[in-house]
C-alpha cells in the first residue's frame, strides 16, 4: 500500500485533531505534515481571559499538546510556515517561513487555518501600520502574554480600560481587568451579549454594572485619541471620549482564508469555508474549524460560529473521513454557548442554544417567548440562586427554537437539557414533562427548565 | 352547569397540584375536598436529611403550601383524616378521624395518598408494636423533628448512628450525622446506591470512606441489640455487631393503598396502583404521586419509582384531565435521579438516568457499557473536579440505554443531557456530536458527556 502524503493547514484545534485521528485510522500509511504560521498549537484560545485574570498560571497550562507532542505522533510539524497559495491542479501548496518561499506536494490536504481577530482601522497607526500602543485583541498566546504586560504596566487598580466589544471575550476581559482592580468600560455596537435577546442583556449589563464595570451600548468605538503613538482615550459614534490607558479588541474574528481562491471554494461572504457534512470541500481538500461556516441544524442556513469545540469536532470527522469516506457527518450548529461574569460578589453564568427572536424572524419563524425567573434549587437550600430562562417555540408547531439562561451558579450548564432537545427536535412540551433531575441542592421539585417549557406551553 | 364534587386524598404534591390545576381549570364549578392522614401538607420530603443536617433551620422552609394556603384557595381540607375504603358503586369514601368514622360522596375521585418509610419487623417490639427507642425512618416531617431531638440527645461528636440502607436517603443520612460529627456506619443489603452499576457504586463508598463513614455491603441488618426498650446495636446477616446509639431506617417505601381493594383496581404486586397515562385508574378515579407504579420509557414495565419531580408532574395531569380529558399524558420515567454527599472536604454528586446494567439485563436489552474518567472544566482552570461518567448504550441499535455519573461540583446535572437523549431515543452517535455547551469554567472543549459517547460508540 503507497503512503499518502496529508497535508495539515493550521496546527490548532481543528487541524490536529484532524492529523491525530488520521494517523490513528491510517497507521503507518499515512505521512502528514503540518504548517503552523504561528509558534503555538493546539492551545485554548477560550482560557486566554482567564489567563490575563490570573486564574491560570501560565500559558503552558492552555496548550493541550505542546509541538513535540505532534512531532513525537509523527507528525512533520512546521512552525512560522504560513500558506500563501494552493494549486488544486498540481496538488500543491506553497507557504513562506524564514526560509523563504516553500512548496509541499499533497494529496489529502486539510485547511484548517483558524480566525483571527477582527482589528479595525481606528486601531491602527495608518503610518506605521501597528496597531497603537496599548490596543491589542485577545486570540493568540502572543495576545495573551501582551496583555498580561499591558495589565501590568498600569498603575495597581488605577488603570482605566476600555473593551469593544460585548461579546463573550468582551465580557470575559472586562472580567479579568475588574478583577485586576482597574476602571473598566465596555462599549458595544448594540448591547452585551447580543447572541442573546434585549431582555436578556438586560439582565447580564444589571450584573455588569453591580460589578462596578461600567456599560455602553448602541454606541460603538470609532476612533481613539492617541498622543505619541499611545492610546489616551476612545471616542464613540456619538463623539464622546472615554479615557483609556489601554483598549481591548473584543470584536470577533475573520477567517485566515485570504490566501484562497475563494471564488473557486465553496465559501460565504464573508470569506468562512463550506465544507460538506462529512467535511470535504473539494477534490482532496477539506476543511474543519474557525475558517469554515457551519449549517444551523435549525434552519438549514449557513452561519459563522467559530468555537473550539466545533473545532475539535470537525477536526476529528476530517480525520476519519479523509481515510474512510463518509463514516462520520457533522450535524450542524444550535449556535449552543456559556460563558462567566465573575467580579467580587457578582457571579453570572450566562448561556444560549438554538435562535434569538432576531434569528428566529431572519429565518421567517414566528416564535412565541417567555420569560420564567426561578432558582437552580429547592429554595430552603443555601445553594438557591436565581436563575432567569428564556424560551422560545415555533407557533405552527410547538417546537423549542432556543434557550437562553442567565443566573448563579448551576444555571449555565441547564442549557445542554434545551441544546439536546433542540437536537432531537423536541417540543416545549416533550422538555416540560421529560424525566430531569430533581434533589433540593440541585433543582427545584419542577426542574425551572421544565417550568420555563410547560409555561411557555400554555401560550402557545 | 351543576359542580363536580372533587375529592382528594393526600394533601402532599400529587394530590395538591391535581387539586390546584383542577380549580384553575374548572373555576367555580368544582368542590374539592382533600382529606390528609397527616397534619402535614405539599412538603418536601427529599428536604429532610438537609433540615436534619442543620442546613435548613426549620420545617416551615420545607412546606410549599401551608394548610391555611390550600384552603384560601378553596379547598376543604381535612387533616387527621384517614381514608379506609371506597365504595365505587355509591361513589363513595369512608375515613376516620378524630370525630370517628365518616362518610363522603365524590363525582371524581383522586387517590395520592403517597407511600410511607419501610419499617422491618426487627425495628419494631413485638409487646408494644412501637419502633424501639433510637430507631426511626425519614420520610414525615415528624420523622424529620424526631430525628433533631435523637441527634440533639447524643454527646457532641460522640454519638453511633447506624444507617440501615444505602440509597439516596441513606447517603443523605449519613451526610446529615457526619457532619455533627457522629460516627456513622452505612449497612446495605447490596450495596451503597444500588440504583448504579456495582463500579460507580464502588466510587460512592470511597468517598463515604474518605469522609469518615464506614460502608459494609452485601449484608443487611436483620436483628437489633436493645436494652430497656432502646437500640444498643445492630447485627447483620453474618452475625456481626454495630455498636448503635441510632438507627436510620432508611430502606425505602411502600405505597399507601392498604385501604384499597386492590383486587378491584389496577395495581402491582407491590400495592402501587397503575393508572393510564392520562392518570386515570377507573371509572371516576385517578391516581398520582408516590401511591403509584409508572411505566418505564425505555422498557414499557410498570416500575415504582416515588419521587416528588414525578407526584408533582402526575398531580398536574391529573388535575387538568379531570376537567378535559385527555389534554396532557405522562410520558413515562427514565429513573432519573440526582443526590450529593458532602461532608468536610469530601464532595461528590451522584446521577442515573435509564437503565442500570442489571434493568437491562432483567429487560432482556444486550448493552455495552463504558466507564470515561474527565474533568468538569478545563483541567488549567481552578473549578476543574474529577468526573466519572458511565454510559450504556443497546448493541443492537446503538441507542442510549443508561448513564451514570459521580463527580464535583456541576458534575450531577449533566445528567439532564443525557436524560434528555433518552427522552428522545437518541443514540450515543447523537450525544456524541450534537451541540453542548463549551467555556474553561463549565467543560472541557470535548464535553466529558459527549467523551464518554464517542468512546461508547467506537466499541459498538
Amino acid at each position: 500500500m503507497s503512503t499518502t502524503r496529508l497535508l495539515v493547514l493550521g496546527a490548532d484545534a481543528a487541524g490536529m485533531s484532524a492529523a491525530h485521528q488520521a494517523i490513528r485510522a491510517a497507521g503507518t500509511n499515512l505521512a502528514v505534515t503540518a504548517l503552523e504560521a504561528t509558534g503555538d498549537t493546539s492551545y485554548s484560545a477560550c482560557g486566554i481571559p482567564y489567563w490575563v485574570a490570573g486564574d491560570v498560571s501560565s500559558s503552558d497550562s492552555l496548550v493541550a499538546r505542546t509541538a513535540e507532542q505532534h512531532r513525537k505522533a509523527g507528525i512533520d510539524l512546521r512552525l512560522g510556515a504560513t500558506a500563501t497559495g494552493i494549486d488544486r491542479r498540481a496538488r500543491t501548496v506553497t507557504y513562506r517561513d524564514a526560509g523563504g518561499e516553500q512548496v509541499l506536494g499533497y494529496d489529502e490536504l486539510v485547511i484548517a487555518t483558524g480566525a483571527s481577530a477582527m482589528v479595525p482601522d481606528w486601531a491602527v497607526d495608518p503610518d506605521t501600520g501597528q496597531r497603537y500602543a496599548g490596543v491589542a485583541p485577545v486570540k493568540t498566546l502572543t495576545d495573551g502574554a501582551v496583555w498580561l504586560d499591558l495589565l501590568a504596566g498600569l498603575p495597581g487598580g488605577g488603570g482605566r480600560v476600555v473593551v469593544a466589544g460585548g461579546g463573550y471575550i468582551g465580557v470575559e476581559m472586562a472580567e479579568a481587568a475588574r478583577r485586576r482592580g482597574h476602571t473598566v468600560t465596555v462599549i458595544t455596537r448594540t448591547r452585551v451579549m447580543s447572541s442573546l435577546d434585549p431582555d436578556m442583556s438586560a439582565r447580564i449589563e444589571k450584573g455588569l454594572h453591580e460589578a462596578g464595570v461600567r456599560v455602553l451600548t448602541g454606541s460603538p468605538v470609532v476612533r481613539l485619541d492617541v498622543a505619541d503613538g499611545r492610546v489616551r482615550g476612545a471616542y464613540t459614534v456619538d463623539g464622546e471620549r472615554h479615557p483609556a490607558d489601554l483598549v481591548v479588541l473584543a470584536l470577533g474574528v475573520t477567517p485566515n482564508t485570504a490566501f484562497l481562491d475563494l471564488a473557486e471554494l465553496p465559501s460565504g461572504p464573508g470569506g468562512g469555508l463550506r465544507p460538506e457534512p462529512d467535511g470535504s470541500l473539494a477534490d482532496g481538500i477539506w476543511a474543519a474549524g474557525d475558517c469554515c461556516e457551519t449549517r444551523h441544524r435549525l434552519t438549514g442556513t449557513w452561519t459563522y460560529l467559530p468555537l473550539g469545540t466545533h473545532a475539535n469536532k470537525q477536526g476529528r470527522i476530517v480525520g476519519t473521513n479523509l481515510v474512510t469516506p463518509g463514516v462520520l457527518r457533522f450535524g450542524g450548529v444550535l449556535g449552543t454557548a456559556i460563558t462567566r461574569f465573575a467580579v467580587g460578589t457578582t457571579y453570572l453564568e450566562i448561556a444560549r442554544t438554538g435562535l434569538s427572536e432576531h434569528e428566529a424572524a431572519a429565518a421567517g419563524i414566528e416564535v412565541q417567548s417567555l420569560i420564567t425567573e426561578g432558582s437552580t434549587a429547592s429554595g430552603y437550600m443555601s445553594e438557591a440562586d436565581p436563575i432567569t430562562v428564556k424560551l422560545l417555540a415555533a407557533r405552527s408547531d410547538r417546537r423549542l427554537m432556543g434557550a437562553q439562561i442567565v443566573g448563579g451558579r448551576g444555571a449555565g450548564k441547564r442549557i445542554d437539557a434545551a441544546a439536546t432537545a433542540l437536537w432531537h427536535g423536541a417540543t416545549v412540551d416533550d422538555l416540560a414533562w421529560s424525566d430531569l433531575s430533581y434533589a433540593p441542592p440541585f433543582a427545584t421539585a419542577w426542574e425551572i427548565v421544565q417550568v420555563a417549557a410547560r409555561r411557555l406551553a400554555d401560550r402557545l
